[in-house]
């Protein structure tokens, strides 16, 4: 029996053909019309569909069309549904010459239709029907009008560490509904079918990427029938004909040498009839999957969980978080350091991201350790249920590192240069050209953010600092103010040693010069991170400390054109935060690694560390001169932060954010809300 | 001296800065406004443009512009060229109390406007001055409204096998013309330009992709000053202000691990002042280009020059392709085969390619050897004066590898599902799908096949021959018949067996069963090719004979549904040309290799491996049956094609093409004009 899309009739005897539904076969009605004969009719029976010209002839009321037939004349024929029995339906061609009534020949085309796709959500509204454009299904386009089904990654910490041990998948995996459905669907006589094998199949590359998941029936387990290893499964001859649904996953997100994209295809093959005729494939169906892309949240979304280090040496900080938490109704979950990271880690070598699919939204953790071997994974234990692990070892290990995830930081939503950035822009740091000294973090690490397409990074200068973090110097607030007078919702905050010099000169004016910095701080914390107490007027008269700041400044003002650029930001979304910083060499890395190059600290507890809790934000208490009972820092920010209806708590540990290992408040991280916007709907 | 991009004004004494020409300053003007003034005036001089509200004040006519101040108001101020001295150009800013003439106050900002750029071809038409839009040359954009710089990769074939060797490029390549331009143009006071260092450079992955020359002024040769291993170059202080050229290369095509992308920066660094102040960048200007990607050409493109292996066993083949280039006006270059190489392999292993940027078009030599070492690379040196020299060497290195460039053809331009391929699409015959003896070329070779963007890819099913390569069914030939009634201006041949049996089966009925094939054939060459003269009888009543062929057309039968689907073609785009295969077991490989499986192979020379030069076809004799004096397999087949205008001429030489080495006419490559269709106009 015939398979082919191109067919011929004959009058002699019918033809035979089997028509794969939602496929065409171009019928040639004219190469065996008798001479003579001018003009033909054509009729199909009600499964059957055929397009003649511009014509559309439906089976259903068994129409005929009547064609003058002046050159080569050709009708495409599709079925609608799967035939019941072999041989069911049928087209019939009847040849007529002129002024006859009875036709002069007719020609008969037995059709057997028979069903064999294989459907993804690619509407992304949980059906998983044919649809009415066969070949969407096999591309996968970004944006408002795209289309294309998605795949999670799957991010279960109990799933890692185990890529050998094929016993902790071969059952399926635990919670199979966050998994990507896809169906096959197989219909049509069964005597037909017995002679065809179907397979379902990716290419050995992607099937290193993904898993898929069956539970024939009758079985209790689901079996992991295509994966790495396994990009081909061999289905069992379908005895009962109808709907099979598989279960996939992803087990990569994307990156720089994968794109993200998976197919995974039905093949009909016929059987080899004996050993000289090889098995012929007949028939691909193909449905193409997109591994869902991890996404950072800026400071601006709201919280959900706070994940806290309670460390006892940071009382002030630890407190002081849990009431601000408290305050902004958010959940204070523990966690505890890992013995074998180097200093304080949480922030500085994690980030919450999360992850979407049209059916299920999973948060997770991004964990960048910097140290080689994790004998244990305490973070991984430590997470609430449900929470995902995602872990890359970074490349430097050294702590002014960087090449960790804690080195980016995330705008919120904006436009620039005519682009939208809908989920935002990450925002990476590092030297501002290559050099040997320089620190930038690793090309994989970089790559594989790149990567994920939907939040496209933009690279910062942040070398000059010690930490090396851009966290150091900028931080974004949300504001409520959005749309009024083309505001944005946010502002940017960004570090200013001329913004501290104006206030202390105007102390200083207003007759305050001899009020100090650092005057509460104990002299043991003083003596050991490097401090000592100094007077407005101290400071002010001190040349090279405000050679040093300029030289802060400068580089500050470099990324300021550069995030004005690359998220179009005007000047007024933009707040200066009075700050000073100090130049020392990097005294937190081994002596063989030192160089002669200065670096920046904050001088004073880094007022841009904020942890950002909505409308609460608790800032580092910049332990500032006393005037009239009142720090003249804390009041300026007050200042320039309340009137947009922040409130400024202020954390009262000067520990936390002087101490040499990195000057960072590294012990928290935020779990927020997704955006609401999709990722599918951009356009990268 | 400032270089911020936000300045405020001062009543006290005037405000210096610092203006990169093409940059914004955002200038405050009410911060400084005495109390009670409710208007300003602001005017620049001749070099300074003012953006005030929507207002444009070009200094030029000395402008004036009132303006109440209610409240906080900036002016953007940019420089539209250098300023020749210090402090050259200035802002004034006027402020009014209500009805007072005269102003109450005036500050003062001097600028020294200084011009750092690098600029490249970005619109493609030669120029390269500053564009417009000073953020477009970061970027690149594909298509018709598209821009962006273009890269060539140097394939000069004495730029080859010497990476290492860095005498042979530091003098600078032979042809510095055919390389991109980038210029630099430094410009204002030089006792502000000395204080600041000039970096070219890129990042350390991409300096491994291309290579910078610069001959500075005075110098006799060109200087390799960035490239592998040499991501910045610092540029000697610019004594002498004004523009240098340099020239610029790309040493790899786009590849699965390298996008094509390559940026260079300047950068202007402050240098450090004293040992603790660390040099300080200030500014960065970056160029974007793309190398270009290379361009396979199909049949359809007229001939330019035909690379013949003369060899002696295949006299009857070089004797016709040389009549055959000379009646197609096409020179004829002889090659000799590589001792190294396994059997013939020059359409097998390379295909002709060309790359193109605007200012230059060079031919290229794809070759993808078998033999893991070549010892001497004879090709390398038969090649035409200008033609470049692409290796890749494959992974499989059986004879019957589909791990070759020989294993795809390129389709003439073609539009299918609303897309358009403006340079057609390859055509890669692989597998259906995977399985452990199944065939396809590397993942390597693929992915930096579909790496080129410009011809997107089409996988069809070929591993059914024994040769494993998608020229055995298929051609393209040219028509003149574009535009008219919806034609293409070319058709696809396929091979069809039933085709075949059809006329075999017609000529029977007409008398001629007893006639034979291979009549003509001396019995000793039929001998060593495992064929016998057989009549047309005999071949009609072999029912396993005929079976094999039914297989064949199935193939080939997938490969047209998917032809039609993946390059929007008709039927009537297609032509079937009678062929018929037999099944036989893989001989060409060592016996380790050999399966059970059989492979099709032509039974009669193939004429689907037509050689195109325009209308002259050269097409492998048949050897069909004689009837009154004419091969009637030739008959029909210029019955089909010289209605076309096409003219058929037969290649008299068996063994070519029925040897035991791979079927393959594979002494033959031809170079062909290149699409008039620009690359960078598509949209891959």
């Amino acid at each position: 029996m015939s398979f082919q899309s191109t067919l011929s009739l004959s009058l002699d005897s019918p033809t035979h053909a089997i028509c794969m539904v939602g496929m065409e076969i171009s019928l040639d009605i004219s190469g065996c019309a008798p001479e003579k004969c001018m003009s033909f009719t054509i009729r199909g029976s009600p499964r059957v569909l055929i397009h003649i010209s511009s014509a559309v002839l439906t089976g259903k009321e068994d129409s005929v069309v009547w064609r003058p037939m002046n050159h080569p004349t050709e009708a495409l024929v599709r079925m609608v549904s799967p035939s019941p029995t072999v041989d069911e339906d049928k087209v019939l061609v009847s040849y007529y010459c002129p002024d006859k009534e009875v036709p002069t020949a007719t020609a008969v085309l037995y059709l057997t239709g028979i069903e064999v796709s294989l459907e993804a959500d690619i509407y992304r509204d949980g059906q998983l029907d044919m649809p009415s454009d066969k070949l969407a299904k096999k591309r996968w386009k970004w944006g408002l009008n795209g289309w294309g089904a998605i795949l999670l990654v799957n991010c279960n910490p109990d799933a890692l560490g185990q890529p050998g041990d094929k016993s902790s998948t071969q059952n399926g995996p635990k919670e199979i509904e966050n998994l990507s459905q896809m169906t096959l669907t197989v219909e049509g006589p069964s005597s037909i079918l017995q002679n065809y094998q179907l397979l379902l199949h990716t290419s050995e590359e992607e099937a290193k990427k993904a898993r898929v998941y069956w539970c024939p029936k009758g079985a209790s387990t689901y079996e992991l029938i295509v994966g790495p290893n396994k990009p081909v499964y061999t289905l069992p001859t379908f005895e009962n004909r109808g709907k099979e649904t598989f279960y996939v996953e992803a087990t990569e997100f994307p990156s720089s040498s994968f794109s993200g994209l998976i197919t995974f295809s039905i093949s009909l093959v016929e059987k080899a009839h004996d050993q000289w005729i090889p098995e012929t494939p007949l028939y691909k169906d193909t449905v193409m999957f997109r591994v869902a892309p991890y996404i950072f949240m800026p400071s601006t979304q709201l919280p959900l969980e706070v994940y806290l280090c309670r460390e006892l040496q940071l009382q002030g900080f630890v407190d002081t978080v849990s009431r601000l938490s408290e305050k902004s109704n958010v959940q204070v979950a523990s966690v505890y350091e890992d013995p074998n990271r180097q200093g304080k880690w949480l922030q500085d070598e994690m980030a919450f991201c999360y992850t979407q699919a049209p059916h299920k939204t999973v948060s997770l953790i991004f964990d960048t350790p910097r140290v080689s071997m994790l004998e244990d994974f305490p973070m991984k234990y430590s997470l609430t249920p449900g929470v995902g692990y995602l872990i890359r070892k970074t490349e430097d290990h050294r702590v002014a590192s960087l090449d960790s995830i804690g080195n980016l930081i995330v705008s919120p939503p904006v436009k620039a240069q005519g682009k939208d950035y809908p989920l935002g822009r990450v925002l990476i740091g590092g030297s501002f050209y290559p050099s040997s000294e320089g620190r930038d973090m690793s090309k994989a690490l970089r790559e594989f953010v790149y990567a994920q397409q939907v939040q496209p990074p933009v690279e910062l200068f942040s070398d000059w600092l010690m930490s090396g973090h851009v966290d150091q110097f900028m931080c974004f607030v949300p504001t409520e103010d959005k749309n009024n007078n083309d505001q944005k919702g946010f502002r940017l905050l960004l570090a200013s040693p001329s913004a501290c010099f104006e206030l202390f000169e105007q102390k200083q004016k207003e007759g305050y010069g001899d009020v100090a910095l650092f005057e509460d701080v104990k002299t043991e914390q003083l003596l050991s991170n490097g401090r000592e107490v100094k007077t407005i007027s101290q400071i002010l008269a001190d040349k090279n400390f405000r050679e040093q700041n300029t030289y802060v400044e400068k580089c500050i003002s470099l990324n300021r054109t550069l995030l004005k650029k690359e998220l179009g930001l005007m000047d007024k979304d933009i707040i200066l935060i009075p700050q000073l910083f100090c130049l020392e060499p990097l005294t937190n890395v081994p002596s063989n690694q030192q160089t002669s190059k200065l670096f920046a600290r904050p001088y004073f507890p880094n007022m841009l560390q904020i942890i950002v809790l909505g409308k609460n934000l608790g800032i580092p208490k910049p332990f500032g001169p006393q005037i009239k009972g009142v720090c003249c820092l804390e009041e300026k920010v007050c200042g320039l932060l309340e009137p947009l209806g922040l409130k400024c708590t202020f954390i009262d540990d000067f520990d936390c954010y002087l101490a040499n290992m990195g000057d960072v408040c590294a012990s928290v991280i935020v779990k927020r809300v997704p955006f609401t916007f999709k990722w599918w709907k951009m356009t990268p």
